[in-house]
């Protein structure tokens, strides 16, 4: 239901944010490829703009407030990216020299560069969120507070998940208030931002944050759960690739406690050995998180918070169109194979 | 003239933005360490603010515009978080190891976790910007653009500045297009700021902004100076450290335009060569510089931007007595031997 051209205002309003020209256009041109705008060659090329997640649940929450989606195109723009910023950030934390089939910005343009480019993603948001003549300054004021708050949760998160890396010991407490602040946040102020720039009234407010938050959850344990037993066709990444590179994720956090006698201790030194695992080592693994039901486990975390989504939005008493067009989202999210 | 303790209130207002006690504790330590205000093992240390140069320059420039300095709290404590992420993260991209005697925050806790301590930094400044309930939203908005311009000015510089370590040629007019962006713009933003919360009128603000430019440049090019002849039982460097390192700054640039024949010859081929120079090698580029004139060149420049400055400033029509500790600021820092 949401209009596509929408969508691609979102890049013209990012575009407007770029100096037309400047000694620092290499820049520009880093921050660009990585949007998918121009290639590495810093020629134009066919943009995939990808499912933008964020920037919808915001446009369609607004809409679910009883106002059109353009109002809230600014938080949309400014949350898109935040996003972005963080992943910039991400890849050369997690050392990741692919992203979505294309080498990442400090692969190749090196590690400084990266940190830079990611620097100026986040202060284009800043930019993007301030660049709203039509807003109430009370309203931007409040989104400001909210955008930012949700990015310090979003570092807090990040510094939980680099620290988990070299823990011995993570529980399934701790990863859920991973990404609680790591995904959740950053979701559930889209939504509140969405229904605060469409007027939505003070109790709503909460209820499209909760909505948000359960939908962030429900997305990132769906993750994991297609990084152990996803598609390769589907996913474009190794079969089981969480499991081969001894990603903490909720699937093995579980089977962590769930598991007793061989199973456990098999588990535990799995985790404790540095290196990515032997196709063997990893096929055994996975029996044990098959035999203490770690697959239905992660299935019934994303349906329970999935469903704690759909219960908050309608709490929230959102316009019937667009709250169906929130739930099907909220739906293809925690059903998608990739 | 400014009463220390209202300085003191900045580390208050940030420490106001850090949560009492939550999982990511560790993440907060490692901002508290870069801040000085705990050590390595994040016990407690007493605290050595340092110069604080764009917070003092903030609360003078409001009392300038004839307000009591507290008025322009939020945004100076906002400008020291936006100074201190960028240190953050230009130790990592440089592999600085020490900063004023102590180990960085990348060297002490690895890449990963100080590109985040940067980052949450970032966004604790555009929260301590949002929190200030006396301010109107209209001015805390003008000063959102305007201190997100300065970042994104910053950006820009930065990316110069990494550039220039690669490029085979960097001239005087790039030199001075990147501390324009890298130095001069958030010393700017500091002064127009804080005569933007006393309440100085529209024109007055860009003069103020001159103001804080220029001195930024002075800054930086007595900084050039210093890192060449500066005295090391003042600055606590190695004697010429920048021209062992090969740093691409105004001195060098000088003299590679103004040498001939030889002299320029040898100088290419110095910066060309990798690695740090040898001692005696140091010692012949050095003759060059003394050759033609680049010292005096050097300290000409601090003079005119400093001049530039003060000009600025007595259009700006402050209030004497701040206007007086403004300009004795300006020559301070213009005549600073570390």
């Amino acid at each position: 239901m949401l209009d596509e051209e929408l969508m691609g205002q979102i890049d013209d309003r990012i575009a407007r944010l770029l100096p037309a020209s400047s000694r620092a256009d290499p820049l520009y041109g880093m921050i660009k490829y990585h949007l998918g705008w121009v290639d590495d060659r810093l020629q134009p090329v066919r943009n995939d703009p990808g499912k933008r997640i964020r920037s919808r649940l915001c446009l369609l929450s607004c809409m679910a407030a009883g106002s059109p989606p353009e109002r809230a195109l600014a938080p949309a723009t400014a949350i898109e990216l935040v996003h972005n910023f963080s992943l910039v950030h991400d890849d050369i934390q997690d050392r990741s020299r692919y992203r979505r089939y294309r080498r990442t910005v400090w692969d190749l343009w090196g590690e400084a560069q990266a940190i830079n480019a990611g620097d100026g993603l986040f202060t284009l948001a800043q930019l993007a969120l301030a660049d709203d003549p039509e807003a109430s300054p009370w309203v931007i004021m409040r989104a400001f507070r909210a955008l930012n708050g949700a990015c310090r949760s979003l570092c807090e998160g990040q510094f939980l998940d680099l620290d988990f890396e070299t823990r011995p010991t993570v529980t399934v407490e701790d990863y859920f208030a991973m990404i609680e602040h790591k995904t959740g946040a950053l979701l559930a102020t889209s939504c509140l931002l969405g229904a605060l720039y469409g007027g939505a009234p003070e109790p709503a407010l909460d209820e499209y944050y909760n909505f948000g938050r359960h939908l962030g959850l429900a997305f990132q344990i769906r993750d994991d759960y297609l990084g152990i037993w996803g598609d390769p066709k589907d996913t474009g990444k190794p079969s089981a690739d969480d499991l081969t590179s001894k990603k903490k994720t909720l699937p093995i956090l579980y089977a962590l406690a769930a598991s007793a006698g061989d199973d456990r201790a098999r588990l535990e030194s799995f985790l404790a050995a540095g290196g990515p695992a032997e196709e063997t080592e990893a096929a055994a693994i996975l029996a044990i998180l098959d035999r203490c039901g770690a697959d239905s486990y992660t299935t019934q975390g994303v349906e329970r918070e999935s469903r704690n989504a759909i219960d908050a939005l309608s709490r929230a008493q959102p316009v019937p169109e667009a709250a169906a067009a929130l739930t099907h989202l909220c739906e293809m999210l925690s059903l998608r194979t990739r």
